[in-house]
């Protein structure tokens, strides 16, 4: 699956109805990243647009290349290895572009229907081309960015009434789900009920 | 899905070839925790030997009960509604088999196989029989529990040769596959290759 990145976003996101920055999780860095290099992708963006914030992130990381983290865990330093931290979306975008030398499918996520929803067929049916996934922290993706995102992933919802995963599980899902569609040609993202 | 509960083990797991007991991660308990109140779970188990630790996970959830943690965020007081935290396994067993009337089905999960593995028809197939699905923190459960594990589900792994999710990862998939086998006859631990 090396043609499907993650991106996650701390800018622009939603919290209490308003856009915010909001910070980074060393969790989600080391969870995101595990993901990124057992399913193969691409690569896994963490998008914050504050230097300071990016720089806590490089510090918290070089432990595992630099550190005494590459000898007491190396599969970490290789899970990390799919880390790109980055200022803007664009940049992420740009990096893909370059590396696949095709603009990617921007396809977010979220935790409630928004417009341009694919189905999980119409996922299934984009077929080679990259794909770049948007995953939002705090309470999800700010419409402002609804103009670069080429559709957005049917939400993924057991139909409990409940439905506030944190972004690490719903991404490991969401990866999960892709990678079944991807070797078989059902649509991944069906509303199951509970 | 309320038949089904989750249980996070910390003793006895393993690591580098031993026996040990870990730590308790906090972000283990809200990630299992809202998980398992978003798939409609019965319980989520977090399993410790030492009292010490389990005070401490008790006080850092306290803040969403009793703190200004239910004020600021009440879904995550609804979703840690779902956690018992018990000093072994069969306080978890007992608990259910008093909830439900029969003792559960055992089903452990590791990123290697093991003996007892069950396919997923086989799992489907287990019905509606009460499930107590064990993680184990650090490299996995140790085989110490053998004797009390009735099966072990297919490890979820994708084929690439790296295959080092973290246990938040790896639960949340694993309840999403089992969501899924709940209402399709499929089985839902495929290894379908990359």
């Amino acid at each position: 699956m090396e043609r499907v990145s993650l991106a996650l976003l701390h800018y622009p996101v939603r919290q209490g109805g308003r856009t915010i920055t909001s910070s980074i999780t060393n969790f989600d860095i080391h969870d995101l990243a595990r993901l990124a290099a057992t399913y193969g992708l691409g690569a896994f963006y963490l998008v914050h647009p504050d230097e300071g914030m990016r720089a806590l992130a490089t510090e918290f990381v070089s432990h595992w290349f630099d550190g005494a983290g590459r000898l007491f865990n190396p599969d970490r330093t290789a899970a990390l290895e799919k880390l790109r931290i980055v200022r803007m979306l664009d940049e992420a975008i740009a990096d893909i572009e370059k590396r696949e030398g095709e603009r990617p499918f921007i396809l977010a996520t979220s935790a409630t229907e928004r417009p341009k929803t694919l189905s999980g067929e119409q996922v299934a049916g984009l077929g080679a081309r990259p794909l770049l996934v948007l995953f939002g922290t705090a309470d999800g993706i700010s419409e402002e960015l609804d103009d670069i995102i080429d559709g957005y992933a049917e939400p993924i919802d057991p139909g409990t009434g409940y439905n506030h995963l944190s972004v690490r599980s719903a991404a490991s899902i969401f990866v999960d789900r892709l990678h079944s569609c991807k070797y078989k040609p059902l649509p991944f993202l069906r509303n199951e009920g509970v």
